[in-house]
């Protein structure tokens, strides 16, 4: 209640630090706050190397110009491996033709939701708390568009309550993990807000990688290279989020979610686009991201560091005194943010490994990146979870570690 | 601030009544309470007569069983006039073939935007506020499948500010009018929470038309009628839903939201779908559906009135107390519901209006029924509203009108 009182009275600022914030919870448990209190992500085992891209680019296409300097970004992406539900050898990456999207989908409910529900499995595990006890789904994803949504299978899997609130999101490609968490965030603070408890499974789930054929086609139609062949990757990613309301002892948050935001950047809605296709979607990817990207973390970092109180124990909220979960979409894009906010390889740790090791699995790689950080040891106590999507629109989430 | 701390010591139910909440109000003006202050709703202006659409199957699909069956539901659908952006002598709906999913898209962008942006506009100009005063987005669609969603396209038209809070959902089906309503409560309730003004458009556009021909190609490939052929029309709807903060004197309640929620009904997975395929999506719509639909709207209405504190002047809350905003899938839907709540034609009068004089406009419907069902002189206090989608999934919501 103290709390509560506090927020209205605009007092809440002098509080809301994180050593305070211990002070506050100790001494009244069952105020709500926003606590991640664990992670779930599930890759695929099947692996995509880029050395085997080349052979699989060149049997299905040949050689052309095109092809030829998409496999010189195939070299040059910096990715060592990348997690994919189809390896290049497998009969359904070598069909005559690209799956239309109708198979798509019927891969994507095969392999998507299997890795959503084990993702939500490992995360509800590592929570330990009951499945009676999750209250909302906010799932998002781009590779997959039929009604009902998977996320009506995987509630029924997971044997969620009837009436658990669900929503799915949309249109919001790389920027759906952060996008679905800031939907997870409004709507437990509504559930807060009447006093009702709020555990959400928040899911982001990828298979991007059945339209690797969907991707070399437009290569090959355009005449133009394409990154995106040899960028995405699959993936699940799922957190449960808490309101903090009736917390439970054993609930121990991983992260505070103190703050987060949305910006759509203007004139830069041809940019990213992932266009509805009768093989799934087509990429429009420009040259232009990674600086576009890189130049609008800065100024809503500003924004978001001016409207929520930090203690940093003296230092100014300069973005070095941060970690930085930070969507992955490419090498330019990690290097450019690196280099547009005066960071080192250091603060974007995370990042650099999940890219390096799995490669962009779209909307569900920044829950994923927020898992690698967590297990690194060190590190500052604040934390700026970021990706970007189409509009060009930046997503970003300001958070504290819990120690 | 009286009103939340009654909330917090559990006292809001003694006061949540329509009478005593205008008194509550009057006492205190910037007190957080969700209202539907506007509604736009845009129906384009071409048409489908039930006669237009025999010459149309006929010439594109011939004669057999099923084409035969789906005309004999085109004569018993009990629709005057179906809206549509393609009138069906139009060249678009007489192509050779059915348009791909990418051509849908593109036309959902020029027609279908086009709507909701009239319709976003329509919904301001009644409100009366300021589009600088608008902070959150709610959309929703299941005819179109892009990224960036429609949303942003909409946004950027309204010239809404770039940090507007936006949500698209999908794979929602019907039911996406009332998802989207349910949503957008819940986020501006995580506002008010936070003490935040909270202004948001909730947006539900549909352009089915532009799948006649892939719902008839669905009726000669699976030798079945297919009701969707005859069912579906074209609408933009669109509310200004306001958590209270920061009332303005000029913003006038239409209807106060007092409850929501969204139910999954078990064993119904495979009753409605919206299945995405290269030429759009591909319906399933079983015979069962009005039995399902009907039977499923009595126990969650009990559910909702029993955690709502009412004031119904001594009478008990039997479905025939409230007037009803029913979505109206089809006629068997209203009927079905009609006899089973044993409601007479006057509780179902706004949602029979609508489907007759313009079909089912999927999610954008309900909204259209709430529209008309506040024109509608007289009637009850208390007004649910209640819409069936793929799951089988059932939303409803518990309003009272202003007088």
């Amino acid at each position: 209640m103290a709390y509560q009182l506090l927020t209205r009275l605009g007092l809440h600022k002098y509080i809301w630090s994180s050593n305070l914030l211990s002070q506050t919870e100790s001494s009244n448990l069952t105020e709500p706050h926003l606590e991640i209190l664990s992670i779930g992500v599930v890759y695929p085992v099947g692996e995509i190397h880029p050395e085997d891209f080349v052979a699989f680019a060149k049997r299905h296409y040949g050689d052309s110009s095109a092809i030829r300097t998409t496999l010189k970004l195939n070299d040059a992406s910096g990715i060592l491996v990348r997690s994919s539900v189809f390896p290049l050898h497998e009969e359904e990456m070598n069909a005559s033709e690209a799956p239309s999207i109708g198979r798509i989908s019927r891969l994507f409910k095969e392999h998507g939701v299997k890795l959503a529900v084990e993702a939500c499995k490992k995360a509800i595990n590592e929570w330990g708390g009951s499945i009676e006890d999750i209250t909302h789904l906010v799932a998002v994803t781009c590779t997959d568009s039929s009604n009902p949504g998977y996320h009506e299978i995987v509630a029924r899997e997971l044997k969620l309550k009837s009436d658990v609130d669900k929503v799915l999101l949309h249109g919001v490609g790389c920027s759906g993990g952060l996008a679905a968490l800031r939907t997870a965030a409004n709507v437990l603070q509504g559930a807060a807000y009447r006093s009702k408890k709020g555990r959400a499974l928040v899911i982001a789930t990828e298979i991007n990688t059945s339209m690797a054929r969907c991707a070399l086609d437009q290569c090959k139609e355009e005449h133009r290279p394409n990154i995106a062949a040899v960028l995405f990757s699959d993936c699940a990613s799922v957190l449960v989020l808490s309101n903090g309301v009736q917390r439970q002892e054993f609930e121990q948050p991983i992260y505070r979610i103190l703050n987060w935001k949305q910006k759509t950047i203007p004139n830069t809605e041809s940019e990213i686009q992932f266009n509805v296709h009768a093989n799934g979607w087509k990429n429009v990817l420009t040259k232009d991201i990674p600086y576009i990207a890189a130049n609008s973390v800065g100024p809503l970092f500003g924004e978001l560091v001016r409207e929520t109180p930090l203690d940093l124990g003296g230092q100014l909220p300069h973005p070095t005194n941060f970690d930085w979960a930070l969507h992955p979409g490419g090498l330019a894009i990690i290097d450019g943010t690196k280099q547009a906010l005066g960071l080192s390889s250091v603060h974007l740790a995370a990042s650099y490994e999940v890219y390096r090791n799995y490669g962009n699995s779209s909307s569900a790689t920044v829950i994923s990146v927020m898992d690698r950080l967590r297990r690194i040891p060190g590190g500052k106590d604040y934390v700026v979870a970021c990706a970007f999507g189409p509009g060009v629109s930046v997503e970003m989430a300001l958070m504290v570690r819990s120690r």
